[in-house]
Protein backbone atom coordinates (compact mmCIF):
# COMPACT_ATOMS: atom_id res chain seq x y z
CA UNK A 1 0.00 0.00 0.00
CA UNK A 2 1.34 3.35 -1.07
CA UNK A 3 1.95 6.25 1.81
CA UNK A 4 -1.82 7.69 2.07
CA UNK A 5 -2.06 11.92 2.55
CA UNK A 6 -3.58 12.67 5.79
CA UNK A 7 -7.16 13.96 4.96
CA UNK A 8 -10.07 15.89 6.44
CA UNK A 9 -13.32 14.14 6.96
CA UNK A 10 -15.28 17.55 6.46
CA UNK A 11 -19.02 16.69 6.06
CA UNK A 12 -21.76 19.05 5.39
CA UNK A 13 -25.47 19.04 4.21
CA UNK A 14 -26.22 17.58 1.17
CA UNK A 15 -29.69 18.56 1.01
CA UNK A 16 -32.15 21.64 1.54
CA UNK A 17 -35.55 21.21 2.27
CA UNK A 18 -37.48 24.38 0.53
CA UNK A 19 -40.73 25.66 -0.86
CA UNK A 20 -42.46 24.90 -3.59
CA UNK A 21 -45.93 26.25 -5.51
CA UNK A 22 -47.47 23.90 -7.53
CA UNK A 23 -49.71 24.38 -11.30
CA UNK A 24 -53.03 23.98 -8.76
CA UNK A 25 -51.41 27.37 -6.84
CA UNK A 26 -50.70 24.17 -3.56
CA UNK A 27 -47.55 24.84 -1.51
CA UNK A 28 -45.30 22.13 -0.18
CA UNK A 29 -41.67 21.51 0.38
CA UNK A 30 -39.37 19.60 -1.30
CA UNK A 31 -35.54 18.61 -1.27
CA UNK A 32 -33.06 19.76 -3.73
CA UNK A 33 -29.40 18.89 -3.89
CA UNK A 34 -26.50 21.32 -2.16
CA UNK A 35 -24.33 22.97 -5.14
CA UNK A 36 -21.50 24.55 -3.01
CA UNK A 37 -17.80 26.25 -4.15
CA UNK A 38 -14.54 24.56 -3.07
CA UNK A 39 -12.04 26.06 -4.13
CA UNK A 40 -8.29 23.90 -4.61
CA UNK A 41 -5.40 25.39 -3.44
CA UNK A 42 -2.35 23.42 -4.12
CA UNK A 43 0.82 24.28 -1.49
CA UNK A 44 -1.47 27.72 -1.21
CA UNK A 45 -1.86 28.68 -4.75
CA UNK A 46 -5.41 28.73 -5.68
CA UNK A 47 -5.82 26.23 -8.98
CA UNK A 48 -9.75 25.81 -9.64
CA UNK A 49 -13.01 26.49 -7.90
CA UNK A 50 -15.50 23.47 -8.20
CA UNK A 51 -19.02 23.13 -7.68
CA UNK A 52 -19.77 20.46 -6.01
CA UNK A 53 -22.38 18.84 -4.14
CA UNK A 54 -20.17 18.13 -1.02
CA UNK A 55 -20.69 14.53 -0.04
CA UNK A 56 -16.74 13.31 -0.61
CA UNK A 57 -14.28 16.59 -0.96
CA UNK A 58 -11.40 15.04 -0.12
CA UNK A 59 -11.74 12.29 -2.62
CA UNK A 60 -13.00 14.77 -5.47
CA UNK A 61 -9.85 16.96 -4.79
CA UNK A 62 -7.84 13.96 -4.90
CA UNK A 63 -9.22 12.88 -7.90
CA UNK A 64 -9.55 16.08 -9.43
CA UNK A 65 -5.56 15.97 -9.22
CA UNK A 66 -5.11 12.68 -10.56
CA UNK A 67 -7.81 12.85 -13.62
CA UNK A 68 -6.01 16.63 -14.69
CA UNK A 69 -2.96 14.33 -14.35
CA UNK A 70 -1.13 17.56 -11.77
CA UNK A 71 -0.23 14.92 -9.68
CA UNK A 72 1.20 11.37 -10.82
CA UNK A 73 1.41 9.76 -6.99
CA UNK A 74 -0.48 10.03 -4.71
CA UNK A 75 2.44 9.87 -2.23
CA UNK A 76 2.88 13.40 -4.06
CA UNK A 77 0.58 14.40 -1.53
CA UNK A 78 1.18 15.30 1.94
CA UNK A 79 -2.29 16.43 3.33
CA UNK A 80 -6.00 17.21 2.14
CA UNK A 81 -7.38 19.48 4.60
CA UNK A 82 -11.41 20.96 3.57
CA UNK A 83 -12.58 23.60 5.61
CA UNK A 84 -16.51 24.17 4.72
CA UNK A 85 -16.58 27.35 6.83
CA UNK A 86 -14.22 29.57 4.09
CA UNK A 87 -15.00 26.53 1.41
CA UNK A 88 -11.98 25.88 0.70
CA UNK A 89 -9.73 23.00 0.69
CA UNK A 90 -6.24 22.90 0.62
CA UNK A 91 -3.21 20.66 -0.73
CA UNK A 92 0.22 19.87 0.79
CA UNK A 93 2.43 18.54 -1.60
CA UNK A 94 5.92 17.12 -0.57
CA UNK A 95 7.78 18.74 -3.73
CA UNK A 96 5.27 20.57 -5.76
CA UNK A 97 3.29 20.64 -9.19
CA UNK A 98 5.96 21.31 -11.86
CA UNK A 99 5.13 23.75 -14.81
CA UNK A 100 1.70 24.19 -13.03
CA UNK A 101 1.30 27.28 -14.62
CA UNK A 102 1.56 25.91 -18.38
CA UNK A 103 0.28 22.58 -17.32
CA UNK A 104 -2.80 24.47 -16.48
CA UNK A 105 -3.23 27.03 -19.02
CA UNK A 106 -4.88 25.15 -22.18
CA UNK A 107 -8.46 25.06 -21.39
CA UNK A 108 -10.73 22.63 -22.57
CA UNK A 109 -14.53 23.27 -21.58
CA UNK A 110 -16.30 19.85 -22.33
CA UNK A 111 -19.33 18.25 -22.46
CA UNK A 112 -19.49 17.05 -19.44
CA UNK A 113 -22.00 17.54 -16.76
CA UNK A 114 -19.84 19.07 -13.19
CA UNK A 115 -16.76 19.26 -13.98
CA UNK A 116 -15.91 21.15 -17.22
CA UNK A 117 -12.53 22.09 -17.75
CA UNK A 118 -10.45 19.68 -18.56
CA UNK A 119 -6.28 20.93 -18.97
CA UNK A 120 -4.38 20.09 -22.34
CA UNK A 121 -2.97 17.08 -23.60
CA UNK A 122 -5.58 14.33 -22.16
CA UNK A 123 -6.42 13.06 -25.74
CA UNK A 124 -2.47 12.61 -27.01
CA UNK A 125 -2.51 10.34 -23.41
CA UNK A 126 -5.21 8.49 -24.54
CA UNK A 127 -3.42 6.92 -27.37
CA UNK A 128 -0.89 5.41 -25.50
CA UNK A 129 -3.36 3.93 -22.47
CA UNK A 130 -4.17 -0.19 -23.24
CA UNK A 131 -6.96 -1.90 -22.14
CA UNK A 132 -6.81 -5.59 -20.61
CA UNK A 133 -7.78 -7.57 -23.37
CA UNK A 134 -9.11 -10.19 -21.21
CA UNK A 135 -11.62 -8.69 -19.06
CA UNK A 136 -15.13 -10.13 -19.23
CA UNK A 137 -18.30 -9.06 -18.33
CA UNK A 138 -20.98 -11.23 -17.63
CA UNK A 139 -24.47 -10.38 -19.05
CA UNK A 140 -25.63 -11.54 -15.30
CA UNK A 141 -23.15 -9.55 -13.06
CA UNK A 142 -24.54 -6.50 -15.81
CA UNK A 143 -27.95 -7.06 -14.88
CA UNK A 144 -26.80 -7.50 -10.85
CA UNK A 145 -24.68 -4.22 -11.34
CA UNK A 146 -27.91 -2.17 -13.18
CA UNK A 147 -30.20 -3.55 -9.67
CA UNK A 148 -28.07 -2.55 -7.21
CA UNK A 149 -27.74 0.84 -8.82
CA UNK A 150 -31.42 0.46 -8.71
CA UNK A 151 -31.71 -0.20 -5.34
CA UNK A 152 -28.93 1.90 -3.85
CA UNK A 153 -30.03 4.67 -0.91
CA UNK A 154 -29.35 8.09 -2.88
CA UNK A 155 -29.46 11.90 -2.91
CA UNK A 156 -31.14 11.62 -6.14
CA UNK A 157 -34.08 9.69 -5.04
CA UNK A 158 -34.91 12.35 -2.02
CA UNK A 159 -33.72 15.00 -4.09
CA UNK A 160 -32.94 14.87 -7.93
CA UNK A 161 -30.76 16.68 -9.87
CA UNK A 162 -27.58 14.62 -9.24
CA UNK A 163 -25.60 12.41 -11.23
CA UNK A 164 -24.58 9.03 -9.69
CA UNK A 165 -21.04 6.76 -10.29
CA UNK A 166 -20.13 3.80 -9.19
CA UNK A 167 -17.48 1.31 -9.33
CA UNK A 168 -17.67 -1.94 -9.36
CA UNK A 169 -15.81 -5.44 -9.14
CA UNK A 170 -16.10 -7.85 -12.28
CA UNK A 171 -18.08 -10.03 -9.79
CA UNK A 172 -20.87 -7.38 -9.62
CA UNK A 173 -19.43 -6.29 -5.94
CA UNK A 174 -20.35 -2.64 -5.38
CA UNK A 175 -17.05 -0.63 -4.18
CA UNK A 176 -17.66 2.86 -4.44
CA UNK A 177 -21.13 4.40 -4.98
CA UNK A 178 -20.82 8.90 -5.38
CA UNK A 179 -23.26 11.38 -6.30
CA UNK A 180 -22.50 14.86 -7.23
CA UNK A 181 -24.19 18.01 -9.15
CA UNK A 182 -21.89 16.70 -11.82
CA UNK A 183 -21.08 13.42 -12.85
CA UNK A 184 -17.46 14.97 -13.58
CA UNK A 185 -17.11 15.67 -9.57
CA UNK A 186 -18.51 11.84 -9.41
CA UNK A 187 -15.97 10.26 -11.38
CA UNK A 188 -13.13 12.37 -10.04
CA UNK A 189 -14.44 11.22 -6.76
CA UNK A 190 -14.32 7.88 -7.38
CA UNK A 191 -10.75 8.39 -8.76
CA UNK A 192 -9.62 10.01 -5.54
CA UNK A 193 -10.80 6.74 -3.30
CA UNK A 194 -9.04 4.44 -5.99
CA UNK A 195 -5.79 5.72 -5.49
CA UNK A 196 -6.43 6.30 -1.64
CA UNK A 197 -7.17 2.22 -1.41
CA UNK A 198 -4.61 1.69 -4.07
CA UNK A 199 -7.52 0.17 -6.14
CA UNK A 200 -6.50 -0.56 -9.89
CA UNK A 201 -9.27 -0.27 -12.69
CA UNK A 202 -8.17 -3.64 -14.89
CA UNK A 203 -10.50 -5.72 -13.49
CA UNK A 204 -13.57 -3.46 -12.64
CA UNK A 205 -16.46 -2.50 -13.88
CA UNK A 206 -17.48 1.59 -14.10
CA UNK A 207 -21.25 2.81 -13.80
CA UNK A 208 -22.87 6.39 -14.50
CA UNK A 209 -26.33 7.83 -14.87
CA UNK A 210 -24.78 10.34 -16.91
CA UNK A 211 -23.67 10.11 -20.74
CA UNK A 212 -20.82 8.76 -21.72
CA UNK A 213 -19.64 11.86 -23.65
CA UNK A 214 -15.66 11.87 -24.18
CA UNK A 215 -14.57 13.28 -21.15
CA UNK A 216 -16.02 10.73 -19.24
CA UNK A 217 -14.27 8.11 -21.64
CA UNK A 218 -11.28 9.19 -21.22
CA UNK A 219 -11.33 9.35 -17.86
CA UNK A 220 -12.52 5.71 -17.36
CA UNK A 221 -9.60 5.29 -19.59
CA UNK A 222 -7.25 6.86 -16.87
CA UNK A 223 -8.15 4.93 -14.77
CA UNK A 224 -7.65 1.65 -16.64
CA UNK A 225 -11.18 0.76 -16.36
CA UNK A 226 -12.49 -1.73 -19.64
CA UNK A 227 -16.50 -1.66 -18.88
CA UNK A 228 -18.03 1.32 -18.98
CA UNK A 229 -22.00 1.18 -18.04
CA UNK A 230 -24.19 4.47 -18.63
CA UNK A 231 -28.23 4.58 -17.86
CA UNK A 232 -28.03 7.31 -20.38
CA UNK A 233 -26.66 7.60 -23.82
CA UNK A 234 -23.01 8.09 -25.51
CA UNK A 235 -22.12 10.79 -27.99
CA UNK A 236 -19.91 10.48 -31.76
CA UNK A 237 -16.20 11.06 -29.34
CA UNK A 238 -17.38 9.08 -26.71
CA UNK A 239 -17.96 6.39 -28.77
CA UNK A 240 -14.69 6.96 -31.31
CA UNK A 241 -12.50 7.00 -28.04
CA UNK A 242 -13.76 3.49 -26.99
CA UNK A 243 -13.74 2.10 -30.14
CA UNK A 244 -9.84 3.76 -30.48
CA UNK A 245 -8.87 2.14 -27.06
CA UNK A 246 -10.99 -1.43 -27.53
CA UNK A 247 -13.27 -0.39 -24.30
CA UNK A 248 -17.15 -1.78 -23.88
CA UNK A 249 -19.04 1.02 -24.18
CA UNK A 250 -22.36 0.01 -22.43
CA UNK A 251 -25.62 2.44 -23.08
CA UNK A 252 -29.33 2.33 -21.91
CA UNK A 253 -28.51 0.04 -19.19
CA UNK A 254 -32.27 0.13 -17.02
CA UNK A 255 -34.29 -3.13 -16.45
CA UNK A 256 -32.81 -6.18 -18.67
CA UNK A 257 -32.15 -3.59 -21.63
CA UNK A 258 -28.53 -2.47 -22.66
CA UNK A 259 -27.25 -1.47 -25.95
CA UNK A 260 -23.27 -2.43 -26.77
CA UNK A 261 -21.77 0.40 -28.87
CA UNK A 262 -18.07 -1.06 -29.11
CA UNK A 263 -15.82 -3.56 -27.49
CA UNK A 264 -18.44 -5.63 -27.45
CA UNK A 265 -15.90 -9.00 -27.58
CA UNK A 266 -15.46 -8.34 -23.60
CA UNK A 267 -19.16 -9.43 -22.96
CA UNK A 268 -20.36 -12.95 -22.16
CA UNK A 269 -23.72 -13.11 -23.59
CA UNK A 270 -26.39 -14.47 -21.86
CA UNK A 271 -29.29 -13.63 -23.85
CA UNK A 272 -32.20 -16.01 -22.39
CA UNK A 273 -31.72 -14.08 -19.55
CA UNK A 274 -33.33 -11.21 -20.77
CA UNK A 275 -36.12 -13.49 -21.85
CA UNK A 276 -37.01 -13.74 -17.89
CA UNK A 277 -38.30 -10.49 -17.96
CA UNK A 278 -40.34 -10.96 -20.87
CA UNK A 279 -41.99 -13.99 -19.37
CA UNK A 280 -42.31 -12.65 -15.63
CA UNK B 1 -29.58 48.04 -34.99
CA UNK B 2 -25.87 47.64 -33.68
CA UNK B 3 -23.42 46.77 -36.11
CA UNK B 4 -22.98 42.80 -36.78
CA UNK B 5 -19.62 41.27 -37.16
CA UNK B 6 -19.45 39.42 -40.48
CA UNK B 7 -20.04 35.48 -39.64
CA UNK B 8 -19.30 32.33 -41.80
CA UNK B 9 -22.57 29.35 -41.83
CA UNK B 10 -19.98 26.75 -41.48
CA UNK B 11 -22.56 23.64 -41.16
CA UNK B 12 -21.40 19.83 -40.08
CA UNK B 13 -23.14 16.28 -39.35
CA UNK B 14 -25.05 16.69 -36.02
CA UNK B 15 -25.71 13.07 -35.71
CA UNK B 16 -23.94 9.86 -36.69
CA UNK B 17 -25.30 5.84 -37.20
CA UNK B 18 -23.68 3.40 -35.31
CA UNK B 19 -24.01 -0.64 -35.03
CA UNK B 20 -25.30 -1.49 -31.34
CA UNK B 21 -25.91 -4.72 -30.18
CA UNK B 22 -28.70 -5.51 -27.62
CA UNK B 23 -29.38 -7.97 -24.42
CA UNK B 24 -30.48 -10.20 -26.98
CA UNK B 25 -27.80 -10.05 -29.52
CA UNK B 26 -29.41 -8.33 -32.25
CA UNK B 27 -27.58 -6.07 -33.96
CA UNK B 28 -29.14 -2.58 -35.21
CA UNK B 29 -27.99 1.24 -35.81
CA UNK B 30 -28.69 4.15 -33.98
CA UNK B 31 -28.02 7.43 -34.43
CA UNK B 32 -26.04 9.11 -31.77
CA UNK B 33 -25.40 13.17 -31.58
CA UNK B 34 -22.12 14.66 -32.74
CA UNK B 35 -19.27 15.68 -29.98
CA UNK B 36 -16.37 17.63 -31.44
CA UNK B 37 -13.61 20.35 -30.16
CA UNK B 38 -13.57 23.92 -31.28
CA UNK B 39 -11.26 25.79 -30.69
CA UNK B 40 -11.98 29.63 -29.84
CA UNK B 41 -8.54 31.94 -31.10
CA UNK B 42 -9.64 35.61 -30.21
CA UNK B 43 -7.12 37.55 -32.71
CA UNK B 44 -4.74 34.59 -33.36
CA UNK B 45 -4.66 33.83 -29.50
CA UNK B 46 -5.54 30.87 -28.37
CA UNK B 47 -8.57 31.18 -25.44
CA UNK B 48 -10.58 27.68 -24.90
CA UNK B 49 -11.76 24.28 -27.18
CA UNK B 50 -14.98 23.94 -26.66
CA UNK B 51 -16.52 20.56 -27.14
CA UNK B 52 -19.96 21.15 -28.78
CA UNK B 53 -22.53 19.10 -30.98
CA UNK B 54 -21.76 21.82 -34.08
CA UNK B 55 -25.23 22.88 -34.73
CA UNK B 56 -24.57 26.82 -34.33
CA UNK B 57 -20.73 27.55 -33.74
CA UNK B 58 -20.92 31.31 -34.58
CA UNK B 59 -23.33 32.25 -32.70
CA UNK B 60 -21.84 29.74 -29.50
CA UNK B 61 -18.50 31.98 -30.07
CA UNK B 62 -19.95 35.14 -29.49
CA UNK B 63 -22.08 34.00 -26.76
CA UNK B 64 -19.27 32.28 -24.76
CA UNK B 65 -17.37 35.13 -25.34
CA UNK B 66 -20.79 37.23 -24.02
CA UNK B 67 -21.58 35.41 -21.53
CA UNK B 68 -17.92 35.02 -19.67
CA UNK B 69 -17.96 38.93 -20.33
CA UNK B 70 -14.61 38.85 -22.12
CA UNK B 71 -17.01 41.18 -24.44
CA UNK B 72 -18.20 44.06 -23.59
CA UNK B 73 -20.49 44.96 -26.88
CA UNK B 74 -21.26 42.86 -29.94
CA UNK B 75 -19.65 46.14 -32.08
CA UNK B 76 -16.33 45.14 -30.79
CA UNK B 77 -16.05 41.86 -32.61
CA UNK B 78 -15.40 42.74 -36.44
CA UNK B 79 -15.97 39.26 -37.35
CA UNK B 80 -16.18 35.18 -36.47
CA UNK B 81 -14.62 32.67 -39.07
CA UNK B 82 -15.54 29.17 -38.07
CA UNK B 83 -13.44 26.73 -40.33
CA UNK B 84 -14.69 22.86 -39.67
CA UNK B 85 -11.80 21.32 -40.94
CA UNK B 86 -9.10 22.93 -38.95
CA UNK B 87 -11.73 23.08 -35.79
CA UNK B 88 -11.66 26.21 -34.86
CA UNK B 89 -13.06 29.32 -34.92
CA UNK B 90 -11.02 32.92 -35.83
CA UNK B 91 -12.62 35.82 -33.94
CA UNK B 92 -11.19 39.23 -34.91
CA UNK B 93 -11.90 41.82 -32.87
CA UNK B 94 -11.73 45.93 -33.72
CA UNK B 95 -9.50 47.11 -30.28
CA UNK B 96 -8.50 43.48 -28.65
CA UNK B 97 -9.82 41.87 -25.20
CA UNK B 98 -8.22 44.07 -22.26
CA UNK B 99 -6.32 41.77 -19.77
CA UNK B 100 -7.48 39.05 -21.53
CA UNK B 101 -4.90 36.94 -19.33
CA UNK B 102 -5.73 38.51 -16.18
CA UNK B 103 -9.77 37.69 -16.94
CA UNK B 104 -9.24 34.03 -17.85
CA UNK B 105 -7.12 32.72 -15.36
CA UNK B 106 -9.35 32.47 -12.51
CA UNK B 107 -10.87 29.21 -13.33
CA UNK B 108 -14.23 28.19 -11.88
CA UNK B 109 -15.45 24.16 -12.83
CA UNK B 110 -19.24 24.63 -12.80
CA UNK B 111 -21.68 21.69 -12.14
CA UNK B 112 -23.32 22.71 -15.89
CA UNK B 113 -23.27 19.66 -18.81
CA UNK B 114 -21.54 21.52 -21.68
CA UNK B 115 -20.08 24.61 -20.76
CA UNK B 116 -17.98 23.99 -17.81
CA UNK B 117 -15.78 26.80 -17.03
CA UNK B 118 -16.47 30.10 -16.00
CA UNK B 119 -14.03 33.01 -15.68
CA UNK B 120 -13.88 34.59 -12.31
CA UNK B 121 -16.22 37.77 -11.04
CA UNK B 122 -19.99 36.28 -12.34
CA UNK B 123 -21.21 36.27 -8.53
CA UNK B 124 -19.78 39.47 -7.83
CA UNK B 125 -21.65 40.74 -10.56
CA UNK B 126 -25.04 39.15 -10.00
CA UNK B 127 -25.37 41.44 -7.32
CA UNK B 128 -25.73 44.28 -9.72
CA UNK B 129 -28.34 42.76 -11.77
CA UNK B 130 -31.93 44.06 -10.96
CA UNK B 131 -34.93 41.96 -13.58
CA UNK B 132 -37.76 43.73 -14.38
CA UNK B 133 -40.06 43.70 -11.18
CA UNK B 134 -43.18 44.11 -13.85
CA UNK B 135 -42.52 40.98 -15.83
CA UNK B 136 -45.43 38.41 -16.08
CA UNK B 137 -45.90 34.98 -17.00
CA UNK B 138 -49.72 33.90 -17.59
CA UNK B 139 -49.92 29.49 -16.72
CA UNK B 140 -51.60 29.28 -20.02
CA UNK B 141 -48.02 30.66 -21.65
CA UNK B 142 -46.12 28.54 -19.78
CA UNK B 143 -48.63 25.55 -20.73
CA UNK B 144 -47.99 27.04 -24.51
CA UNK B 145 -44.38 27.03 -24.07
CA UNK B 146 -43.93 23.69 -22.85
CA UNK B 147 -46.21 22.22 -25.81
CA UNK B 148 -44.23 23.95 -28.51
CA UNK B 149 -40.91 22.20 -26.95
CA UNK B 150 -42.64 18.98 -26.86
CA UNK B 151 -43.56 19.05 -30.84
CA UNK B 152 -40.11 20.23 -31.85
CA UNK B 153 -38.14 18.56 -34.31
CA UNK B 154 -35.09 17.81 -32.31
CA UNK B 155 -31.82 16.04 -32.67
CA UNK B 156 -32.77 15.22 -28.73
CA UNK B 157 -35.51 12.91 -30.69
CA UNK B 158 -33.33 11.47 -33.40
CA UNK B 159 -30.50 10.47 -31.45
CA UNK B 160 -30.88 11.30 -27.40
CA UNK B 161 -27.95 12.60 -25.28
CA UNK B 162 -28.48 16.69 -25.80
CA UNK B 163 -29.83 19.11 -24.34
CA UNK B 164 -32.21 21.78 -25.85
CA UNK B 165 -32.42 25.77 -24.64
CA UNK B 166 -35.26 28.03 -26.19
CA UNK B 167 -35.99 31.91 -26.01
CA UNK B 168 -39.79 32.48 -26.43
CA UNK B 169 -41.77 35.81 -25.68
CA UNK B 170 -43.69 36.44 -22.90
CA UNK B 171 -47.00 35.98 -25.64
CA UNK B 172 -45.31 32.49 -25.41
CA UNK B 173 -43.52 32.24 -29.54
CA UNK B 174 -40.55 30.21 -29.71
CA UNK B 175 -37.74 32.92 -30.48
CA UNK B 176 -34.87 30.52 -30.78
CA UNK B 177 -34.18 26.86 -29.80
CA UNK B 178 -30.52 25.87 -29.64
CA UNK B 179 -29.71 22.36 -28.93
CA UNK B 180 -25.93 21.32 -28.06
CA UNK B 181 -24.13 18.22 -26.20
CA UNK B 182 -24.00 20.66 -23.03
CA UNK B 183 -26.83 22.58 -21.69
CA UNK B 184 -24.36 25.72 -21.28
CA UNK B 185 -23.38 25.69 -24.75
CA UNK B 186 -26.84 25.41 -26.12
CA UNK B 187 -27.36 28.58 -23.48
CA UNK B 188 -24.27 30.48 -24.79
CA UNK B 189 -25.26 30.11 -28.38
CA UNK B 190 -28.90 32.11 -27.50
CA UNK B 191 -27.01 34.77 -25.79
CA UNK B 192 -25.22 35.43 -28.98
CA UNK B 193 -28.34 35.23 -31.08
CA UNK B 194 -29.59 37.50 -28.64
CA UNK B 195 -26.93 39.76 -29.23
CA UNK B 196 -27.19 39.55 -33.27
CA UNK B 197 -30.61 40.34 -33.17
CA UNK B 198 -30.71 43.09 -30.84
CA UNK B 199 -32.78 41.38 -28.79
CA UNK B 200 -33.64 41.94 -24.74
CA UNK B 201 -34.19 39.42 -22.32
CA UNK B 202 -36.47 41.20 -19.48
CA UNK B 203 -39.83 40.49 -21.72
CA UNK B 204 -38.84 36.65 -22.58
CA UNK B 205 -38.79 33.33 -20.88
CA UNK B 206 -36.26 30.83 -21.09
CA UNK B 207 -36.44 26.86 -21.22
CA UNK B 208 -33.61 24.45 -20.53
CA UNK B 209 -34.22 20.40 -20.75
CA UNK B 210 -31.43 20.43 -17.99
CA UNK B 211 -31.18 21.73 -14.78
CA UNK B 212 -30.94 25.29 -13.08
CA UNK B 213 -27.91 24.93 -11.82
CA UNK B 214 -26.45 28.14 -10.37
CA UNK B 215 -24.36 28.93 -13.87
CA UNK B 216 -27.72 28.63 -15.40
CA UNK B 217 -29.25 30.77 -13.08
CA UNK B 218 -26.22 33.46 -13.45
CA UNK B 219 -26.33 33.10 -16.90
CA UNK B 220 -30.32 33.40 -17.24
CA UNK B 221 -29.72 36.72 -15.25
CA UNK B 222 -26.85 38.28 -17.13
CA UNK B 223 -29.28 37.99 -20.41
CA UNK B 224 -32.03 39.91 -18.03
CA UNK B 225 -34.12 37.59 -18.23
CA UNK B 226 -36.70 37.19 -15.25
CA UNK B 227 -38.24 33.90 -16.67
CA UNK B 228 -36.76 30.28 -16.03
CA UNK B 229 -38.17 27.06 -16.72
CA UNK B 230 -36.62 23.76 -16.75
CA UNK B 231 -37.77 20.39 -17.78
CA UNK B 232 -35.81 19.08 -14.94
CA UNK B 233 -34.78 20.20 -11.56
CA UNK B 234 -32.76 22.83 -9.46
CA UNK B 235 -30.30 23.05 -7.19
CA UNK B 236 -29.50 24.94 -3.55
CA UNK B 237 -27.47 27.12 -5.42
CA UNK B 238 -29.21 27.75 -8.65
CA UNK B 239 -32.34 28.53 -6.17
CA UNK B 240 -30.30 30.84 -4.05
CA UNK B 241 -29.25 33.15 -6.73
CA UNK B 242 -32.45 33.26 -7.87
CA UNK B 243 -34.48 34.16 -4.86
CA UNK B 244 -31.48 36.78 -4.35
CA UNK B 245 -33.05 38.24 -7.72
CA UNK B 246 -36.58 37.74 -7.27
CA UNK B 247 -36.51 35.84 -10.57
CA UNK B 248 -39.24 33.70 -11.55
CA UNK B 249 -37.65 29.54 -11.19
CA UNK B 250 -39.91 27.12 -12.65
CA UNK B 251 -39.05 23.31 -12.30
CA UNK B 252 -40.11 20.05 -13.76
CA UNK B 253 -42.23 21.70 -16.48
CA UNK B 254 -43.95 18.80 -17.81
CA UNK B 255 -47.27 18.79 -19.32
CA UNK B 256 -49.65 20.42 -16.78
CA UNK B 257 -47.52 19.63 -13.97
CA UNK B 258 -44.75 22.33 -12.85
CA UNK B 259 -43.02 23.41 -9.75
CA UNK B 260 -42.34 27.38 -8.71
CA UNK B 261 -39.60 27.68 -6.86
CA UNK B 262 -39.03 31.42 -6.37
CA UNK B 263 -40.60 34.93 -7.80
CA UNK B 264 -44.06 33.31 -7.83
CA UNK B 265 -45.29 37.11 -7.77
CA UNK B 266 -44.46 37.21 -11.52
CA UNK B 267 -47.15 34.19 -12.34
CA UNK B 268 -50.19 35.00 -13.28
CA UNK B 269 -52.17 32.08 -11.86
CA UNK B 270 -54.63 29.75 -14.28
CA UNK B 271 -55.32 26.65 -11.17
CA UNK B 272 -58.80 25.65 -13.54
CA UNK B 273 -56.29 25.26 -16.68
CA UNK B 274 -54.68 22.19 -14.78
CA UNK B 275 -57.37 20.70 -14.02
CA UNK B 276 -58.56 20.26 -17.97
CA UNK B 277 -55.91 17.15 -17.94
CA UNK B 278 -57.91 15.45 -15.32
CA UNK B 279 -60.88 16.16 -16.85
CA UNK B 280 -59.75 14.95 -20.61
Amino acid sequence: MPRRPYLTNATVNLTQEVEVMDERGRISKIFIPAERPLTVYVDKRELVTLMTLGGAPEALTLGYLRNQRLVRSIEDIESITVDWEVEAVAVKTFSGIADVEERTSRKVVTTGCGQGSVFGGLMDEVERITLPPDARLRQSTLYQIVDTIRTQQSIYKQAGSVHGCALFSAEGEMLYFVEDVGRHNAVDAIAGRMWLDDVGGGDKVFYTTGRLTSEMVIKGAQMGIPFLLSRSGTTQMGHMVAERLGMTLLARCTGKHFLALSGRDRLIMEPHLAEVLRVA
